[in-house]
């Protein structure tokens, strides 16, 4: 298995100006090429500093991916450094300055002298083409060793990943992994778990659950010569998983519910509206998150006061006092009311307290109900998250009214797969 | 100038499981504290390469802080590893286990005897208190040299270092650095750094230009004996760049547009209300993300369909057939209709085509119109990003409506200090 190392460049790392994000989505790829990631180096752009992580790296491993550093500017050491730690020698290279050009063109900008700097490259090397930015990146090899150089920002370097140093690695390829996400809500991580039992010890494919904002995952992974020949030993181990878990599992390799939640809606024909009372237009956000969410969705309200949820959705003044607006009864009016109002088939409602601290009434952050109407159903649901999180209550929140329409839809028409 | 370098340790972080942002907090952390952070390194749960990374961290500086692998299971290495390599003897430790043990009892769950592994510190060390969680940190010094342990969890790290560590580390600080954020909205980077000028190539306090989503802002850093001194140097740099910027500063050290607005609609006790369309929910999700937005915000709506344009805002037929749904007059009438609707004294409306793609009429994404209605002033701005990403699109659309309420209030009020 052939041995990667990662060394991000830049002074504003090291000052916690930015978050490192380039190595997250560099040890997952390379994962997924069954490299094996043992490092990750950030240093400044400080040559000495860079020559010596730069040569120490290159010691241990047989690849090195630097990003940041290849910029116009005179502190963009990277491209210099490696080269010539690596032994290359750097030329100018017309091509990569007529491509520079054109970039400035189309951007309708002009070029500042500096950028002349980019258009060196290393005799020998390989250029990878920048699709979003000037600064191309760069591939060397020599004796078994490869060095990638590439710019940092993600949005350069990720899409010059995927195209031109994937296939470049091709040689380090070791077998494939291939890995799933089972998604789940209305469970927790431990019970989730406990369902899948003795799968989780198992070593090919490997079973392992996590957890994120109030829901639980479980993660198959599976190794083989191809990565079809991965998915085919994953697969039999998800759909066991997914019987065992029922209709917990909201899907499978999606991220959120509404990314569930929207195709099923679409392929029913229906619409879906929603009243928000402390989510407050965090589901109409989330379900218009995914594109073409017009088809389904109209109307939402965030009623945050009482006498607006009196007024807009006809929560009565009677449920409002005796019961107070966090309780299964004002979200089930609300959810009708809502319903009603957009002219929707399915209505979903929430109202509680997202924190931080108590509300008036000394009720807990994190106390919340969750309500859906529809013409031939209705349903509530009480949640208590137990914590004092505004941001993740409202999350969990949301989620947990968009599974109650995902839920709906499944009883309505129980031919659905998953 | 105390030299630190920061050692992650975790298999989870190199396989691009987690994003590590302990490294950003740290950072940011010890430059406020004049401490040097020359290099930032990831290693998996491996005793034989933390080992190396340990030491090699050791030999080049004064501190070393280490996060990750204090556990409780047998992959948890990192207190048994670099106490042993700094040469400090582990020994079992009473107190330490009566804290975990009522740490279970408090949080109602039974421990497992695998967690007795974390009641094990360095004799002759320091432990720090977790809040929030069963594994303490641990300090050590010798010879000049200070090695910190911490757990990985960010919530159970950053509380640790702010309450204990900082104070340990008091006799590395050298100086003070302050950094200050000027927030500005409706201004480009280099527009901003034009009326900034020369104060932009000043060494202390230092200027530097940054954008964001769609906004521009500077930091303002000085460097003194102590933070106090370091705020002297810095207040009348921000006085003169805030003069210099106008209305296009929505504040200092707050970090979105919603954070100047909520507490200015407050203070002239002032509701707002909002009819989104593409932004769907993100401006009300945003402005009750602040504590206490109950006071000034009752009701909004999305309105997403033309019919419900018309129906619940009173959108005329006649705009919409005449200039579309996309269109500076909506945005208006949608501003005028929600304010009147919700009894509000601002509203404000976002109409426009977030993306990706194009619309059915060729129009690009990133083109919107925002507009504000108030009893004595009506205003519409139209946006083009220029960008086809949603996400990006919906966030400064609903960041520039919340914008043209806090410049109405100014307006209104001439006499309010940003």
């Amino acid at each position: 298995m052939a041995i990667c190392e990662i060394l991000s460049v830049g002074t504003e790392i090291l000052l916690g100006d930015i978050l490192n994000t380039n190595c997250r989505f560099l040890s997952r790829e390379l994962a997924s090429m069954g490299i094996s990631v043992l490092r990750h180096t950030t240093v400044g752009d400080n040559p000495v500093r860079l020559a010596e992580a730069f040569n120490e790296a290159l010691g241990r491993s047989d690849i090195v991916i630097a990003t940041g550093g290849l910029g116009p500017t005179p502190d963009d050491i990277t491209r210099d450094v490696c080269s010539k730690e690596f032994g290359f020698e750097l030329e100018y290279n017309p091509g990569i300055m007529k491509t520079i050009e054109e970039y400035f063109v189309r951007a309708g900008r002009t070029m500042a002298p500096t950028n002349r700097r980019q258009a060196y490259a290393p005799k020998g090397g390989v250029i990878f083409p920048n699709l979003n930015g000037t600064a191309p990146g760069i591939g060397m090899k020599k004796d078994g060793k490869c060095v990638v150089l590439m710019p940092g920002p993600p949005y350069e370097m990720a899409p010059m990943f995927r195209q031109s140093v994937m296939p470049y690695l091709e040689e380090y390829r070791s077998g494939a992994i291939v890995s799933h996400e089972i998604r789940t809500i209305g469970i927790g991580e431990s019970n989730m778990a406990l369902v899948a039992g003795g799968m989780i010890d198992a070593e090919n494919p490997s079973v392992a659950p996590y957890c994120k904002i109030g829901e639980a995952y479980l993660r198959v992974t599976a190794k083989a010569g191809t990565p079809e020949e991965a998915d085919r030993l994953a697969q039999p181990v998800i759909e066991e998983l997914k019987n065992r878990l029922g209709d917990y599992v909201y899907g499978i390799d999606v991220s959120c519910v509404e990314e569930a939640l929207v195709p099923l809606l679409k392929k029913h024909s229906l619409t879906i509206t929603c009243a928000e009372s402390c989510t407050a237009g965090y589901i109409a956000k989330r379900i218009t998150d995914i594109p073409g969410a017009s088809e389904v969705f109209k109307l939402g309200m965030v009623t945050y006061a009482n006498e607006i949820k009196a007024k807009f959705l006809g929560v009565s003044e009677d449920t409002l006092s005796q019961h107070g607006a966090v309780s299964e009864q004002t979200a089930a009016e609300m959810a009708r009311g809502i319903r009603q109002a957009a002219g929707a088939d399915i209505g979903i409602s929430v109202t509680g307290f997202a924190g931080p601290g108590a509300d008036e009434e000394g009720k807990a952050p994190g106390l919340i109900y969750v309500g859906l109407s529809a013409p031939d159903k209705e349903i509530t649901e009480k949640i208590e998250t137990g914590r004092n999180d505004r941001e993740y209550n409202r999350y969990v929140a949301a989620s947990r009214a968009m599974n109650l329409a995902r839920k709906y839809i499944l009883w309505r028409y129980p031919d659905n797969e998953q």
